[in-house]
């Protein structure tokens, strides 16, 4: 391994290890949306910033933001960045390392004295996993400038407004509008992968072409309860049974398709007892494609399918959408841009779309944008197990600052 | 209708409202073995039996019992009766009806100053429903003198022992050997079917041919957790799809063999969110028939479906007995004399199984017993909906009597 790449990798993870005690809820990890252990990695994150020279400062909506200048004063400007919130018990990598990476790629440019033909403005973002307010992303929204009036009036599980924590966090809930970024030409956003894709393949890096569009639905199913000995099979409407055949059938479509993913994730019975044949089975169904028309196909034809087993087993169905986002096709420029950079450092670059919804996405309602996804272990994410290699690392930053220092606005 | 029946019917039917008034969780139908209201219930019991001259008392295990002479004073005793206590949330027939028409049936035998060749003997079992203590059936277990010395020492949730609860409820735990019931030489049980068979088939009554036996077991299924977006369909290993497949292979299994029944009434799944591959699927199985031969040999075909469908998904299974019980097939001689009586009401006998357990597989250890199946609406127990006809119960008061009236000791 390159001295030179090792070094800043070493730091990096130390300094994930070091944010990771910033927590809400010691011993795990649990670093909610403008919590306590939020605003104190925030200015943690400052503070490491204030050591290379540079300003960094809490924005409006949460954000901590710090810029690089180019050559030029006030050139345009890539943003780079990710987010410093976690789900409750949390891994250590998910946001986390690509926010501290973007901090330690400007880093490397200061102590080299460097100054490219882009200013470099490096973001952490502190909304991304939507534990704590229904309405989320509102860090990349702010700079996008499409966040919703109502999101400062949505209120936690104890009532707290997100007017009232992001003034506890140091924002500004009264000057929202002045987070919108100016002069920025291009967002990209390092990652754990969250999936299993790149360790099975044995790749260190990818690069995300697509971050999938998702359908949420919520499905009932409706059938008779009975006593378990009493019942014969042949009189039965088991709504378990129905569910089963239900979650087969979608399954089945979704292996039928590559890239497309679909998920029960959730399943409860009842009355839910060893001696009671089910009357009612609840379940939800996740659904997500790199391409809409994709997804909404995939969608109609479960639909279809799940109907037809109702019918079939006499049980009743309903199925409502519960949340629907449109797929984000990463800018071509920047994908160019990314797979030049992972070649550049030596790795096969593997193109592929992102399962989980990013920062990146709204990004990229206003500026060309993408992401650089890094192996992780065993797939895992937003949990303790999640790791990734000081190897991976540092080729990860390597690639990150290759394609930093070969950007070129316009 | 004839007059003469449908007059006891209206008044059990009357009864069984009233029983309903006794219970430990207004305003639903909660009465538990030994609780306040099962005291209170137990006591209406016998005042109800002294209205018509008959001594009631309760036993040393809890039973209220009630003897009714034949034509010689001490001769052998037909024992008839149910229990009266109930799950929660119950309903009003499951249990009382055939502990009330059992005492109907001696008040019609008193009202006419009828004697014959055996005594009757009226049992109200309290431990039927095995919802308070793990360890059930103590009722008949004491009377037909089998019960385990340690059920006096099992605790409910709340930390009481049997032996307290039958204190307070008016039994004697020092002296449990003295409900073993002397002079009986048989035992017939009145039950609501508890299932759809008998409405389905449009017929008011059916004689019990066996009370199937039961396995039970847990099923651990354990996969692994994933992103629900970044986890491809070929890389996961989905604890819930899996559990899936295993439901209904169950259900195929059990479909493929007439009186054998399988269900899975609880599945749990962890960790139970939208957005994640399930890592471990939890559920329960219970299998009955009236063979313990064919019940044993459906659950090896099970397990070794499970099992395979577990290798081909690349998922680990645990399958684990938690509960055994032998079948008991009804004494021939009651069964026929069972068909005999409710021929002579004008009903085409239906002989079927019962898929719940009863105290009459207890007493059938002991002594030659039968059971008598009333249709019930939809099929439903265990839930405030039970409901039977008065009609039904006319007819099922006087198939009863009319067993009782004919049957001959040895």
């Amino acid at each position: 391994m390159d001295a030179r790449i090792d070094s800043p990798a070493r730091r990096l993870m130390a300094r994930l290890d070091a944010l990771a005690a910033f927590t809400d809820d010691p011993p795990r990890l649990t670093r909610l949306c403008l919590s306590q252990a939020h605003r104190r990695a925030a200015a943690q994150f400052i503070a490491w910033a204030n050591e290379s020279g540079l300003d960094a400062y809490v924005d409006p909506v949460g954000n901590v933001r710090a810029r690089y200048e180019g050559a030029a004063p006030g050139a345009p400007a890539l943003m780079i960045g990710s987010h410093i919130d976690t789900v409750r018990d949390a891994g250590r990598y998910d946001g986390a390392l690509g926010a501290l990476a973007a901090l330690s790629v400007v880093e490397g440019l200061a102590a080299a004295g460097r100054r490219l033909p882009v200013a470099v403005e490096v973001v952490a973002f502190g909304d991304e996993e939507g534990v704590r307010f229904p309405y989320t992303l509102t860090g990349s929204r702010g700079l996008a400038g499409v966040n919703e009036p109502e999101a400062l009036e949505q209120r936690d599980a104890s009532g707290v407004s997100m007017r009232e924590a992001l003034i506890a966090f140091g924002g500004d809930p009264d000057h929202l509008a002045a987070a919108r970024a100016e002069g920025v030409v291009a967002f990209v956003e390092l990652h754990i992968e969250q999936g299993p894709v790149l360790e099975a393949e044995g790749r260190p890096l990818g690069v995300v072409t697509a971050i999938n569009g998702a359908t949420r639905l919520s499905a009932v199913v409706t059938g008779t309860a009975g006593h378990a000995g009493a019942s014969p099979m042949e009189l039965r409407r088991d709504a378990l049974a129905a569910a089963a055949e239900m979650i087969l059938a979608i399954e089945a479509r979704a292996r039928h398709e590559p890239e497309l993913v679909a998920t029960v994730g959730r399943l409860d019975v009842e009355p839910g007892a060893v001696n009671v044949v089910p009357g009612r089975a609840r379940f939800s169904i996740d659904l997500r494609a790199p391409l809409d028309e994709r997804r909404r196909r995939a969608v109609a034809d479960i639909a279809a399918s799940l109907s037809a087993i109702a019918a079939r087993r006499g049980v009743r169905l309903e199925l409502t959408p519960t949340h629907e986002a449109p797929a984000y096709i990463c800018h071509p420029r920047i994908v160019a841009g990314l797979e030049s950079a992972v070649a550049a450092v030596g790795v096969g670059p593997r193109l592929l779309p992102s399962g989980a919804g990013h920062d990146t996405m709204v990004m990229g309602q206003r500026w060309p944008a993408g992401m650089l996804f890094v192996r992780c272990k065993d797939g895992v994410s937003h949990n303790p197990a999640e790791s990734i290699s000081q190897d991976d690392c540092a080729l990860a930053l390597a690639a990150l600052t290759r394609f930093v220092e070969d950007f070129r606005p316009g």
